[in-house]
């Protein structure tokens, strides 16, 4: 599932990337930055020396991605006038993918021994990260501040995994636990267009 | 007084997201940063696991912030034309958060066995850190860039804070005359609207 | 190496923050953060308290760097209506810095006993980190993403160092090769204007 998160990511980077018109290291650093970053950070809070940097799957599936990616948006540029970016071929991966992080932070946080508040908040900082810092990158207001409900769907696992792990399960079914919740009300939100209420 | 900060900064971080449009969860992660993003990079930066990530009581002063934040927000499109941003009511409060902030900032680095620079950095890393964060989230050039005399204070503040504790003088005192030089300094320059010349 | 570095890096991002019409304070923090910012990511991403903030010679160098950037900015408003960002005065130390900073990057790397990926990631980001914080600060798509040869240098560099430190040969000789590699791929790139293609 992880892996299939990167994927995604990495993908849903450089399609971002080549829609901006970047030259291809350009692409490639969001598709990199994108499917990472997440993780990084999650890493950093937690005092750790990023997993992604020691490793050497992580990076593969990423770079794979990263050509998939630039494949897809040049595909898509014949085909369609419309970006990938929204269709459900990207839409559906990135939402496995948002399940997979969430899951994986929450995880992380609770073996660091971090408080629930902690939990919910690396959750959803290796959910959403990387495309926040993507889209600071290309100056665009993070689409978690203003978008539709996506970082709400990693901030409910989070507290959900969180909820179940205190109950006693062990951290298996509450991974689990999480990473359907995070997963449906993901899908739920692309199906029906949940959004949030403004202020 | 590091408890009035984190309120302050909370409703500061909340209003601005309110004023930009965002949506409650978007507002809700714009007071959350503001207040508690100058913290977290402080404690990365000395290579620890954040404090508000371990314990629960700064976060619920903050989330309680954000409640108030988005309160004053609507109370304030009622009153005035005017964002409360900019009133005495929010100003006051931020001057004593920038002071709370900038003073652990400068004890903290003290403790890691930071150089002299480092003091300074990181009083002043706490202390706007999380406007910063907010200010490249919702796109503006960042205010301590560009305007007035906001973290000069807080400089100044861990350069005397450096100065104090060099002297020989208790850790406690130090950050005492630190607290009062950058809440008086900040206070002036709202005052008086004091402004760095441009180059 | 290291000081012509952090030398040209802080006027380069204090010619910059002059040129954005900040004030002294923003000029300075820009061009602290354009020399400091690429060595404390790569410090944080190796999970060590950064060498900046303990250190005072580097400051020191990074301070007089802000005033001889401030000096130069003054200088060049007076004599031609160009900015000297792009004059061989300031490309040509710019591409010392981003030499050494890459070298140290890889060293740094190898010896936290990072992957491949890990290396490169390290001179890359120590070589461009600072540049691209200060894009960020001042609203401007990272130049790293869309402009010429730059990063694609630190990259090379750092995929050289690795190749040549696996083959056995000593750390001292490695870094030799990916200075000269990355001097010399950067001072061609100016020279005859390279660009990297769009996808």
């Amino acid at each position: 599932m992880n892996v299939v998160g990167l994927l995604a990511f990495a993908v849903v980077g450089s399609l971002r990337g080549a829609d901006a018109d970047l030259d291809v290291l350009g692409v490639a650093v969001l598709g990199v930055l994108t499917a990472l970053g997440g993780g990084v950070t999650r890493d950093l809070l937690v005092d750790s020396v990023p997993v992604a940097l020691r490793s050497t799957t992580d990076v593969s599936v990423v770079l794979f991605g990263v050509v998939a990616g630039i494949a897809l948006a040049r595909l898509g540029d014949d085909l369609t006038d419309q970006s990938l970016t929204d269709h459900a071929v990207v839409l559906l991966p990135d939402a496995v993918g948002l399940a997979a992080f969430a899951t994986t932070g929450a995880l992380v946080a609770t073996d660091a021994g971090l408080s629930a508040f902690g939990v919910v908040v690396l959750a959803t900082v290796t959910g959403v990260g990387g495309g926040l810092v993507s889209d600071v990158l290309l100056r665009n207001v993070p689409f978690v501040l203003v978008e539709d409900f996506y970082a709400t769907c990693a901030i409910v696992g989070g507290s959900v995994f969180w909820l179940v792990a205190t109950v006693g399960v062990g951290q298996r079914a509450s991974a689990l636990v999480c990473a359907v919740v995070v997963f449906g009300l993901r899908s739920l939100a692309i199906r029906y267009e949940w959004e949030l209420p403004t202020v």
